[in-house]
């Protein structure tokens, strides 16, 4: 930290109203707060309880109705208000065999797992040449045609951050990189995983192809696969390299998935909700721990601290939604649904169990009073306030579909995409010390809110 | 360390003859050994090309001779002596499907490989109520017949030590516990992965069932998905726990393995040769780069580097055995054939690639000037003397068979478990600059070894 911005800390905190300090009292909100730092245990109990007795949570299957079932349970068992199961329908996708071997010049097997949306090999399997892309841009500067009959194999390679810009960097290798391959005649594409560790396993995730573009076959291979064939490639002396692709996923067609909806109710039902989010469904590799029953566990365990002291003022309302790795099918039908009901502040929990770092608002300049006064009830536990505009989470359409208010509560994200999307997704990678951490900035960032008479958005 | 020691060693080194201090004269064995600390490549070159350009390399199997052609290649081309593939005939068992899934009350599918030498459950699986033993102890204790129709599932739990000890106190429950539940009536085993780290990637290794006893399925399960059992026993209220197996492994009867090996002539060859010993199999779930081509690139890098210091006075022999992982048949086999030709000292590299912490002989009593030469050259290193009793690897046993001299050059194991048999031993797990220490301490030790004249066990 530079010396000049020590000082300009040093001067803020001395001239901030004693108001703005934060309250320890132990029935405060701040109380509870501090008091779930060391001691939640909801939202734990919450993560452990699904990933334990539900396990992977695909969206559209009978497993994601599984785990609905068991969250519509859990709320009622805590207390929760107006529990219930919104059902929408979506286009549901799920894998089958997978399996990826060089066959020549250096014959082995590859760990790989097929990207959401993309379609079968057959169970035979293909057999093609391999053409290498180290970037994303060296394949979409490759001639149009110029992959027919070949499987185009993109390296594109991802660095941790702790924003996870990371993921805007390297994310394109599969949001888009198979479309633009079979654009160019590729019979499947193959990618490095987007994930910043060396384990083999490999990082699932959904890809979409372009209008007129027919889907192909097209997977993931694991870090350490995807160095293996780098060196191969480096060692073949031009020979050609070989790859058999067996991928065999499906469209189940239409099927129900819904969204887990209870609340604190608020002593003034004329004023609009906070809505709390996160996500029920999980890819189908991991148990959904970090991605994303960690986000459920700390909203709703920070809406029932919120609750421990005293009746908010407003109602807090939790959105457990579903189907958000398939395309954020629950975000869109509920706001579909609610569109009409103002939401006074929208935040969003996703991005692991790592431990928040940074307050963002979109705020800050129409209520800069709110915006200081939640910014520093946070300090004490290390959270940096920010000038970035905060713009919400996959599942708080809603809130960006009504210009609403919004805050992002930034987790440190250095080790989430070690994780994201892999089998690696398990409880095992929670930090428990850190998911309390989250809790005790969300109670006391709700309870400010919840307990906020004043316009959210513009303080009056 | 206590004062005293440190005052013992302080006093030690005063008093070391001038000879016994390392000499880094550049063309010298510690001149070499000094230079390959920073700047061996050969180690690294054997181990990225065999990983690379063969891959998983099972005992018995036709990836395993390619293996095997790969190394005489590269023993050829870098000038080894009398290159030679031995073959031999062994029992080769390997894997088939693999699956396992609770199917209630808690259902989810978990990550589980089969054990070596195992019993196939046939296509259609089983399906049976599992019996928890947190410890292998728990299991012998149990009644006899007491699991008739159950699956046992061990949860003995191992934490990582320096010296591999935790192998000692965590595998009997792979080694034997299949055999035990089965002499109780089991109809499979399934075990918590042998295996420090908590990541979904389950760690296979042989198993043995004794006389008498049928062998049944038997797998292990990755350690989150050991825990997540765990966990299911604790909220299953009494229910019982039912899961669905499917392992396929099968028998492919006798088929062919063998050892490769090679050697630096030394300048006498009436003088016992100097073993150095590692094994080229692997697992089939990784590429075999930890266990054990690091040890084979080890090995055959410090020859090479102690034949650039000038043509060693005693031959060097590398041994890079066959089959060690499905049951030490190359070892066997060597010690079979060649137990007329004495040897003169046998060491072998087994245990990953991380740096050499200690060294043990078993001649400190019988040639104690020898062992405090060798100890003394290889502390610049990090390496410290021991008063432990060298036994030596699995791949020489005909060191063992002739009662010879024996040295241990002590790996830091506490990696060596979170990778041990599991698809994460890769490449991608090798520190390069602790590799490079491995052939710094071979090469000086090998190097004082080859040129010794006397007996190496008694000094005459």
């Amino acid at each position: 930290m530079q010396k000049h911005l020590l000082a300009a800390v040093a001067a803020a905190s001395l001239v901030l109203p004693a108001a703005a300090q934060a309250n320890h009292h132990e029935n405060s909100v701040a109380g509870q707060a501090d008091h779930a730092l060391d001691h939640d245990t909801a939202a734990w109990d919450f993560l452990e309880g699904i990933t334990t007795e539900v396990g992977p949570r695909q969206a559209g299957t009978p497993d994601e109705a599984r785990g609905r079932q068991w969250a519509v349970d859990w709320l009622n068992a805590h207390g929760f208000d107006n529990v219930a199961d919104e059902p929408f329908t979506m286009r549901t996708w799920v894998r089958g065999e997978e399996e990826a071997r060089i066959t020549a010049p250096f014959a082995q097997p590859m760990y790989i797992t097929a990207l959401g949306n993309t379609a079968s090999t057959g169970a035979e399997g293909i057999t093609a040449e391999v053409v290498y892309f180290p970037t994303y841009a060296d394949l979409v500067a490759a001639p149009g045609g110029s992959l027919a009959g070949k499987i185009a194999f993109i390296s594109h390679d991802m660095r941790p951050t702790q924003d996870g810009s990371g993921y805007g960097f390297a994310g394109p290798a599969r949001w888009t990189g198979p479309s633009v391959a079979a654009s160019k005649g590729a019979v499947a594409t193959v990618i490095r995983s987007i994930g910043t560790e060396r384990h083999r396993t490999p990082h699932t995730g959904g890809t979409t192809f372009a209008e007129g573009v027919e889907p192909t076959p097209a997977g993931a291979l694991s870090n350490p696969d995807a160095d293996n064939l780098e060196r191969m490639f480096a060692r073949a002396d031009g020979q050609p390299i070989m790859m058999h692709l067996t991928l065999t996923p499906q469209w189940l067609g239409e099927t129900t998935s819904g969204n887990v909806v209870g609340e604190i109710a608020g002593r003034d039902p004329s004023l609009p909700p906070v809505l709390v989010a996160c996500h029920l469904d999980s890819w189908d590799l991991g148990t959904g721990a970090i991605d994303d029953a960690a986000g459920c566990g700390i909203v709703a365990a920070a809406a029932l601290n919120v609750a421990e002291a005293g009746q908010p003022l407003r109602t807090i309302r939790v959105l457990m939604a579903g189907a958000e790795e398939t395309g954020l099918w629950g975000s869109e039908a509920y706001s579909a649904a609610h569109i009409d009901e103002p939401i006074a502040v929208g935040l969003e929990s996703d991005f692991g169990a790592d431990r928040i770092w940074r307050f963002e608002s979109n705020f800050r300049e129409s209520n800069p009073n709110l915006h200081a006064r939640l910014a520093q009830s946070v300090v004490r536990f290390g959270v940096a306030n920010s000038t970035s505009v905060a713009t919400g989470g996959a599942d708080i359409n809603i809130s960006r579909d009504q210009g609403g208010a919004i805050i992002d509560l930034q987790q440190d994200g250095t080790r989430y995409f070690e994780l994201h999307h892999t089998p690696d997704d398990t409880l095992a990678m929670v930090d428990p010390e850190q998911l309390r951490q989250n809790v005790a900035v969300w109670t006391q960032v709700v309870g400010i809110l919840a307990n906020e008479a004043d316009d959210i958005q513009t303080g009056e």
